[in-house]
């Protein structure tokens, strides 16, 4: 475990699991979303998540790499904690706003590995690996562009009352 | 806890305590790292994560907000597993590489954070926190950047004869 090929590997088995645990994860989002365009997008990303599963089970075989099923605890914790926030919540604009915020969190630790992988894959010459991860990096940017839009959309607003509330309450 | 200014108030909460974690965590980073650039680039960050905390407390002041000293077990799992990682290595370039893809996610944590706090603060009407929010978000985003540049620059550039070894290793 001194090489890069062999750190590059072992990220590509960690985004596996990662994309596994996401799949786990975002139908209960899915559930506990309220927007329509909220729960549209997460189940559009679900289905994405599914082929960024397979696009890195290919380049596995392709290198006769066999996938080690170790979970990331730091990003189980992170889900888990997300979960447990929202049961708290029973404003419904609120807990929408907490589940793109979670999903944003996510989004970016994907989109910050997928670009590592991406830059250690040309360094490394391998072009299958290129190619797969571009295909998943562009997909978790596209939904990260999208989250961010329902939440910059006010689709979460609250009314001015609850605004002008706000002066003594924070 | 049902209302928007209380998600907000305890995601920025949480953002105190992932600086402060990240202050406790860069300097064993700084230690590891090997490049120069990459030593310089996260010992000037370590500077300006101390300016965000502070930062946050005088929004904290602001606000008559107590700060709540609940560690974020997710992000403290994160930065361990970092760490251990980091400990089975001892080709330094692979190092470096392993730190700068580790620092990016932790600011890509951070810049998901604190954009879903700007349009919350923008949402809530909360002035002093969208100067304060901004200025973290910026310098968190510069920071993105300056590793990024390392990453791409070729800095951890694996020799040519390296890169042949791999059609066999992977």
């Amino acid at each position: 475990m001194h090489k890069l090929n062999l750190a590059y590997l072992r990220m590509l088995n960690n985004m596996w699991d990662i994309e596994d645990q996401i799949q786990g994860g975002l139908p209960k989002l899915i559930k506990e979303a309220h927007n329509e365009d909220l729960k549209k997008g997460l189940a559009s990303h679900l289905e994405e998540t599914k082929s960024h599963k397979m696009r890195l089970e290919e380049l596995f075989a392709f290198h006769s790499y066999s996938v080690n099923y170790e979970r990331d605890m730091a990003f189980q914790t992170l889900l888990q904690d997300a979960l447990a926030d929202l049961s708290v919540i029973d404003d419904l604009n609120v807990k929408d706003a907490l589940i793109a915020a979670s999903a944003q969190v996510v989004e970016h630790i994907e989109i910050a590995r997928y670009k590592t992988l991406l830059t250690w894959a040309q360094e490394l010459g391998d072009e299958k690996g290129l190619e797969h991860i571009k295909s998943n990096l562009q997909e978790e940017e596209h939904e990260s562009k999208t989250l961010f839009t329902l939440a910059q959309g006010g689709l979460f607003s609250l009314g001015l009352n609850e605004k002008a509330a706000l002066t003594g309450d924070i």
